[in-house]
């Protein structure tokens, strides 16, 4: 595996998204990787000048890579949902990316807004379910634009994709020094979705007994992101939880700069894609303001997910030591700058 | 209706439920209301002895007073959903209360967790839809318990259901100096609800010219709440998103133990209901150890809601200066002492 190639389906998208996987792909290159990147214009300029979101015969061909780096989808100028939901989203049902693997760590040096937190307190791993729940799309609107106008929002939820993704955080809290996991739901209000979460998890545990698991209310979890982060070793949590708390956590862990994601397809049978949890950020667009670093520790998770652990590592350390220059007062580069700089640290 | 005695209708609940509404009480006698209160055993302890959640007779009942107050429902020993769906969610649905009122305001001298950030930036009152979402409760299982379990989960929203909650925030905006008004919502995932609040939004605004109106993300604004609390002035966002911000809220306006709620009926067709938005916690519940405030906060939002500004404001003015107090190194009190403390200043 080592000798071959990384044949890399490269999707900029929108907005910053151009921007940062460009820093990613030099950083990628720089560590020595071969990779063959192919890039694919998908996105808001391709929507509007034919109407296309992912055409069928492009989302065959996707399907041949070792892996997918998205930058971010989504513009003004496109109604909302569309890239979303016919792009992006796409993407992870039809690649079955039902694991949506995000960590939230703050690293040393960094700034984060919560006071007196020790960076060791905040650092966990949320595995968010991919490709069902309210994401499923499913719903309707009837009687639209009158005063009688009903619009819904289903949630599905199947044993199936319930179980899988909760043995997988199972085996990833067994693999961390604490080896606990917590379910993140509603149980108390969305109780057929919350009992289906909750026996799963319970039924699984017994399968991993040095595993201890804790259950907590999105409500009351997202409080502790806040006032306990260190509460939180690994979480497992249903599509929209996992988008809401993702956010957070890149919060309170030093940005959303620098918050990295995979979505996975464990049993490899269609390639993942990993990307910033950042959007498009139209508002900065084009002027190089963008941090490309959640970009470049995506691509850390990507050489990870294809078995380059060393070279995974040394993005990551590349990432750190970067971080502690920035402490050191050297802030203010550009996008490009910060590619540079820790493209020189991979080379080294 | 200075001169007529409130009948105030008291849940004190489960946990710590009993313990502030107490202090709450007192407080409320000693402002010098004329109130009528009669107790109502709800709650846990009341389902475990006669398997009732809330009567018939006693939902009728209830409907006959000026207000409710109510402390916390919810226990271990009872499964998830039970006292929350058909005690809590039914007066909520039963009584019509569209709106779900959470201020996050950060009290001077109070401690967030939030690192430099002055008391001024964190003041914002979230509109909670009430009756609505996936709080509505549809949904089911089917081949419970197999590998081919489905469960699913709705959410209704209606013109009717966001249109008049929409319309309250914005009336609620405009009275405010900032007057400004955030949609929060899904809108590009959840796109046939999103677009029903987006559109309502939009079109209620014409009628508000004199407020300006935003939209963000649910993601985006559990970061900004982390990040850049200042950015909201009044939120309107559904029952689901509302309960998982306003947590969030009081986390960074000094904790769970200060975040009060109303549970509006703004027509006055049944008894708005006002509680701490804190559970029953019943790891530390009759232990003294629970902080009344927030039901003390909540007591002064029921003034206020019934025509009694004065002492509203003097409750309010009581708690502000109490915590003033805990600044001043006087922490470690017990729920009795707070509400005594508390009781003493707006009885001067
Ligand atoms: C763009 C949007 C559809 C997406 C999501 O909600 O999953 C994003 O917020 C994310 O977290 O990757
Ligand atoms: C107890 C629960 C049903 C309730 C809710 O979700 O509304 C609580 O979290 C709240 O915010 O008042």
């Amino acid at each position: 595996m080592e000798s071959r190639n990384i044949r890399l389906a490269v999707i900029p998208g929108d907005g910053i998204g151009t921007e940062v996987v460009a820093e990613g792909l030099k950083v990628l290159e720089a560590v020595g990787t071969k990779i063959e990147p192919t890039h694919y214009d998908l996105g808001a300029a391709r929507y509007h000048r034919t109407g296309e979101t992912l055409p069928d015969a492009v989302l065959e061909e996707l399907r041949g890579y070792d892996a997918i780096l998205l930058g971010a989808v989504g513009d003004p100028s496109v109604p909302p949902g569309i890239l979303e939901r016919d792009l992006l989203l796409k993407l992870r049902f039809e690649f079955d990316h039902y694991v949506n693997l995000r960590p939230v760590k703050l690293f040393p040096g960094v700034d984060t807004p919560l006071a007196d937190t020790p960076a060791e307190d905040i650092d966990m791993i949320v595995v968010r379910e991919g490709t069902e729940g309210l994401y499923a799309g499913t719903g309707g609107a009837m009687r639209r634009g009158t005063p009688y106008e009903i619009a819904t929002q289903e949630s599905l939820n199947t044993a199936y994709g319930v179980e899988r993704v909760v043995r997988y955080a199972f085996e990833k809290a067994r693999s961390r020094p604490r080896k606990k996991l917590t379910l993140v739901h509603k149980t108390n209000v969305l109780t057929y979705a919350g009992d289906l979460w909750q026996r799963t998890v319970n039924r699984v545990a017994e399968e991993f007994p040095e595993v201890t698991t804790d259950y907590c209310h999105i409500d009351a979890a997202s409080m502790f992101f806040v006032s306990q982060p260190e509460r939180f070793d690994v979480i497992v949590t249903d599509n929209l939880f996992g988008d809401i708390i993702t956010d957070l956590g890149a919060a309170i862990a030093g940005g959303i700069g620098l918050a990295a994601s995979g979505n996975i397809n464990p049993e490899r049978t269609a390639p993942s894609m990993f990307e910033p949890v950042h959007g498009s950020a139209p508002d900065i667009a084009g002027q190089g303001k963008a941090d490309p670093t959640a970009t470049i520790l995506s691509v850390a998770m990507l050489l990870d997910h294809l078995g380059r652990h060393a070279e995974a590592a040394k993005v990551e350390q590349a990432v750190a030591e970067d971080i502690v220059e920035r402490l050191a007062g050297w802030a203010g580069r550009t996008t490009h700058e910060i590619g540079d700089d820790i493209t020189a640290r991979v080379s080294g």
